[in-house]
């Protein structure tokens, strides 16, 4: 039995005309002899307007009664997709989460999809039906409905690729893949064909938009290949997969920039064990997320410098937590709005030497001061000043060759 | 226990600020030591929208999946209800049709309530908790979502009272009560303040807008009190209850009118046993409504006049089927519109005599022509001219004393 999942977002089905394609791109995998699993989010906007009810209701609303209300934009597109492929002549039907059940753990409104009950789908399957599946939602053991936080209809996606042995899970979006970067800041932006999970969790300033980490970390443990596309356009899309299954890799995959980060430097830190915690537990508890952070070696072994980057929103916020926090010794506090992160990315780089050294000399070249680095395997992340980014993207996608 | 069913309508829930004022209502019934069960329709304005939907989809779209999208409405009401009661302090959920559950049977779209399992719901109300339950739905053997077709929430309302042994059922709506006859024809009208069910019955014309007639005819069965009333005015309702419990009892309750009916009058019918049958047989399996039917008696034995009315719309669809038939023979057909039936409504006319001639004498006073006349033991209704419809009520009403 040749599984397929197609996972449809808000965008695919915001409209009647919408999902009737959608029951079109349905039916010509059953045409190529799939069994088919849909598994559609609410229609656009839906999702929007009932938060928004909610919160004329109470600034404070239920959680569990959040998921009730939440789950219902699901049910409304599954049904109308479901409908479209009857009224084709596909036999179909909606599975809410109760029905299969889709068992889910965690606080409402924040739950994970802990098993799927394959039977009945399975014989669905056998019996030549097309499920279409509300993505988002699950129960818990209480029999409550719950909804899934991080990765929503993806992750319902996933997970129903991996509890169906589906041999391949396509998640049909609004963008046409995933690009070497931004398209939006960069025209000569190209779309990637195949990319690794590896390098597509890197990439998350621009993967972001298309498939939210943690799903893509569900495919990756469960290798399950995913495919993103249009579905307005018929092309293929991008294939996120397993490194092994990636042949001709180029060096670099692709190159993600933030645009509105702010760095903080202390100058003079008392260098002593446990510095680092009490400076970031106060900025974690408030929901500030530190994103690259370099310390300098101290010279004398007393005192150390400690950079770090933050959304320029959060920058306010951080000052009065740095300023109040009477667990840290420094001299001088240091502010700059501003900066830009550059990263590229490409499990390439493991083999091939000299990949940082073409990456700086392509920055020198454009005279582009570098202020901060930090690499990880697969990734090489440097702070520039955010008026050269745009260049800086420019250089590195031409040194890289993307544009090809 | 005391057990009270709120039934709140689609206007009664249309609004976030209505939605607020029913939490207040529900709240005042827990200070007065209720357990309070609440049923909700959805928010006024959503099913029309989602069935639009539906035939933009197909213009003969799934009656499965049509449940599966019409519930998600009363979804959506009653978890804002349940999170208005949590943010007023008040321990509340939704509880949706599988999670009772409410069993049905019978076609989609037009399901019957068979039984609800009251074990969980009783369990919460002993927890000090105010379910807010789905109407309009339930589940069928199969585990599918179905709808009540005729009744929708009230039936639902109706079966929760008599499985969960309410003391009263309240049905909140648009208008104050059911009325001695329809405030927008007669501004004299009354609110009755109490009423049998089979007076209830018999008043379909007025009480259609309040309820529909099965779920008055279901409480009957059950012997279940109902208070029609206002979620907007603080004021009493009408009370549809059984007959033993209504003291003081006018002769008449109530005076309902049609105003847009046909007659249509068959002349010189050849008399043969099933002749009308084979009249109606068509116009039934078409969804022609017939009302009124009176036949006659044939002087020779041979032949008879037969009339009955129609809702005006019909009237064209009639001709054709009659004109067909080849199973009647007659000697002319006459068609009339504009004709108006109006109708006395009284469970004291069984012991009080002299009710028709009363009736008939008021007509007459204003010079009304009566055309058809028929009866049965707690109602007296008449066919007469369109124009004259206005003034008979007023005369009937004045007769009878409902003024006052």
């Amino acid at each position: 039995m040749k599984v397929v999942v197609l996972k449809f977002g808000g965008t695919s089905v915001g409209t009647i005309g919408k999902i009737k394609r959608v029951a079109k791109i349905i039916a010509s995998y059953r045409k190529k002899n799939y069994k088919v699993i849909v598994v559609s989010s609410a229609m656009t906007g839906v999702t929007n307007d009932l938060v928004k009810k909610s919160l004329e209701i109470s600034e404070n609303f239920s959680e569990s009664e959040y998921d009730v209300l939440l789950s219902s934009g699901e049910q409304v597109a599954c049904s109308l997709i479901a409908g479209r492929l009857i009224h084709l002549g596909i036999k179909s039907r909606t599975w809410l989460a109760w029905q299969i059940p889709i068992f889910t753990s965690g606080p409402h409104k924040n739950s994970r999809i802990n098993s799927i009950n394959k039977n009945k789908i399975f014989k669905y399957l056998k019996d030549g039906g097309v499920p279409i599946i509300a993505g988002f939602q699950g129960i818990n053991n209480h029999d409550r409905v719950t909804t899934i936080g991080r990765g929503g209809s993806d992750a319902s996606a996933i997970m129903l690729s991996k509890f169906l042995k589906a041999e391949k899970c396509i998640i049909y979006t609004d963008v046409e893949g995933v690009f070497t970067t931004d398209p939006n800041k960069l025209k000569k932006a190209k779309k990637i064909k195949v990319i690794s999970y590896e390098e597509m969790l890197e990439m998350a300033s621009l993967g972001a938009k298309v498939m939210q980490p943690v799903s893509i970390q569900d495919a990756r443990l469960n290798r399950i290949d995913i495919e993103v596309k249009s579905s307005y356009v018929r092309k293929p899309g991008t294939l996120i997969t397993r490194k092994s299954k990636i042949i001709n890799n180029k060096i670099i995959t692709g190159i993600s920039s933030t645009h509105n980060d702010s760095k903080v430097t202390l100058v003079g830190v008392r260098d002593k064990p446990g510095v680092a915690a009490s400076i970031f537990k106060p900025l974690s508890t408030n929901s500030i997320n530190v994103d690259m952070v370099v310390q300098n070696i101290s010279e004398n072994g007393k005192e150390t410098d400690l950079t770090f980057t933050i959304k320029a929103e959060d920058l306010n916020k951080t000052k009065k937590i740095i300023k109040v926090n009477k667990d840290i010794n420094f001299r001088k506090l240091i502010f700059e709005k501003g900066v830009s992160k550059i990263s590229i990315i490409g499990v390439g780089m493991i083999t091939t030497p000299g990949v940082t050294f073409r990456m700086f000399q392509a920055l020198a070249k454009k005279k582009i001061n570098i202020q901060v680095i930090s690499t990880s395997e697969i990734k090489i992340s440097v702070l520039i000043d955010k008026k050269n980014a745009k260049k800086a993207l420019l250089a590195l996608h031409k040194e890289f060759k993307l544009d090809k």
